[in-house]
């Protein structure tokens, strides 16, 4: 008889705790009770899974000695404040807002790194990276066996679910307006994001650098283990609903040899790659896949050590949920 | 008394056409008879010229002996078609299409590369550089001053303008449809394009570069005058109607000094820099106005000698007409 598991989503009612719920069910984890969490204004809703109706409860009362793993998608502020009680009851958590830092929540993907895992010990805190990192480490890794990378040029196009429910909610509501030609009155976003690029998608520093740019780059160098990769990440706000779209520019200390680095992308585990002749796009390819799509893949114009890439990425399911389920599936199967 | 001038704009029906005319009023060029030239199908119809009506002549027709300076708005193969019977009528041409050879019509930018046009003679031909490279070109004429130049690392979110009027009315058709809840049926694109990007803007060669980005990267050393330079391109078609929006990433020889990067870009003249405490968008700032918008202006995260920026420029305006009536201004004040 397979071992079963109390498991808790804190966030249960937000499009992140609905993909985790969907996946959970999908991949057949072994729940034995589900503990649907959110705020006190979402606590008494009524959620399904697995045909059966389940009651969401309110995060401030819930007793976390109740479950052995808890999904934490509730933001950063959520995981702030309960983590520590979390791991007090011993109950093991996966961040999908990596509140807490690296080295007390190591980021870890699954196809990356999953070696840190034998370095912790329980009640477990892991984190999901940001969905840029997520799309962008499952592909230098493979890149990374064929070429001594030394540094990645980024620009990442991000969905407005990238924001949650509100960003979907008005895009949608400024495409309607502007195609009935009425004012458009930004209210979410700062400005216009209706067939329009924000150039991006929080606050900068005073450097310049936003919130997630600067993310990315620890990200990367800490998933990869690669300290002295060299990291230029730009993050902009695109006008789609669903999945990230990254275009990808790596230079390498040698020249890159096509055909093994396209060979290696076409059977990586977890990766789709798109020949030549096509080219894959977030809506019409990545958008409810478990794999991180890749194509467009060329080298240098002017240089035989770069190569150049487009990836595609759903970035509420690999780039939030799947990869959090797939970090439960490693602790369970290994080490709880 | 001011000297004034014949002309002709082939393509006047379109909307680089319909932009050129508006632009040729507004900057008060000198013209003594404007010729409005379209393809056999649009001959006939009449279009408004400082509140006067003028009869659009079709092109087989025409008697290019008739003006001193023609725009060929009208696509690559007008151009190959139509650049030798007005060479050898005595016609200058400034070929929006930059359909003919680098070296017979060389590519110019009047704030990057003037000093071209001593080196022709009577009749001119000179070539409008794709818009990405106009933008492109006109912010990095800027920094080659500050720094030396290494290598620079684009990705283009092109417009549907880009592709024309077609290319708009697919955006609006695609995007009602889905709002609609209709089912999506691509026409003009090859896949949806609305609340999507795709990544590529025309068909890639054997070695997977696309036409423009191969296009890009000569233009950036012809126009620079920086055979050395290295270039990476990527091109995307975003669901934008006006505006490219373009992330650029340089590596210099040296360390990059930032206030003075700043102070000269926020001087020169052709450039709108935004401070760092905003951002400028292709609708909502570049669309319409004649300066290339530059922002997000930041060092590297990893690396001294890296610089990033936001670009957004009117991919119509500066990325097309107002370059070509730029070029004709110049022209006529020193050569005509």
């Amino acid at each position: 008889m397979t071992h079963t598991f109390d498991i808790a989503v804190i966030g249960a009612t937000g499009s992140v705790g609905e993909t985790l719920m969907q996946l959970l069910d999908e991949r057949e984890f072994p729940v034995a009770n589900l503990h649907l969490i959110a705020s006190d204004e979402s606590a008494g809703r009524s959620l399904s899974f697995k045909n059966k109706s389940l009651r969401v409860s309110a995060l401030e009362s819930f007793d976390f000695a109740r479950v052995r793993l808890a999904f934490f998608a509730a933001g950063a502020a959520v995981t702030l404040e309960y983590a520590e009680k979390a791991r007090a009851a011993g109950c093991s958590i996966i961040d999908l807002a990596a509140a807490l830092p690296a080295q007390q929540a190591p980021r870890v993907v699954p196809e990356v790194n999953p070696e840190v895992l034998a370095r912790l010990s329980a009640p477990y805190q892991l984190s999901n990276p940001s969905a840029v990192s997520i799309a962008l480490a499952s592909v230098l890794v493979v890149l990374r066996e064929q070429i001594r990378l030394q540094r990645v040029t980024v620009t990442a196009c991000l969905a407005v679910t990238s924001r949650g429910r509100q960003g979907a909610a008005e895009l949608a509501r400024q495409t309607a307006e502007l195609l009935n030609a009425r004012p458009l009155e930004p209210r979410f976003f700062d400005r216009q994001i209706a067939f329009n690029l924000l150039a991006q998608v929080d606050t900068p520093d005073s450097d310049g650098h936003g919130v997630l740019e600067r993310r990315v780059a620890s990200e990367l160098k800490e998933l990869l283990d690669a300290p002295a990769l060299k990291v230029s990440a730009t993050c902009v706000q695109a006008p789609v609903f669903f999945g990230d779209s990254i275009s990808l520019s790596v230079q390498a200390e040698e020249p890159v040899e096509l055909a093994t680095i396209c060979a290696a992308l076409s059977t990586a585990p977890g990766l789709e790659y798109v020949e030549s002749d096509d080219y894959p796009t977030a809506v019409a390819d990545a958008v409810g896949q478990d794999e991180v799509y890749i194509g467009r893949v060329r080298g240098g114009l002017d240089d035989p050590s770069e190569l150049n890439l487009w990836i595609a990425s759903d970035n509420v399911r690999k780039g939030a949920a799947l990869n959090a389920v797939q970090l439960a599936e490693l602790l369970i199967k290994h080490y709880l």
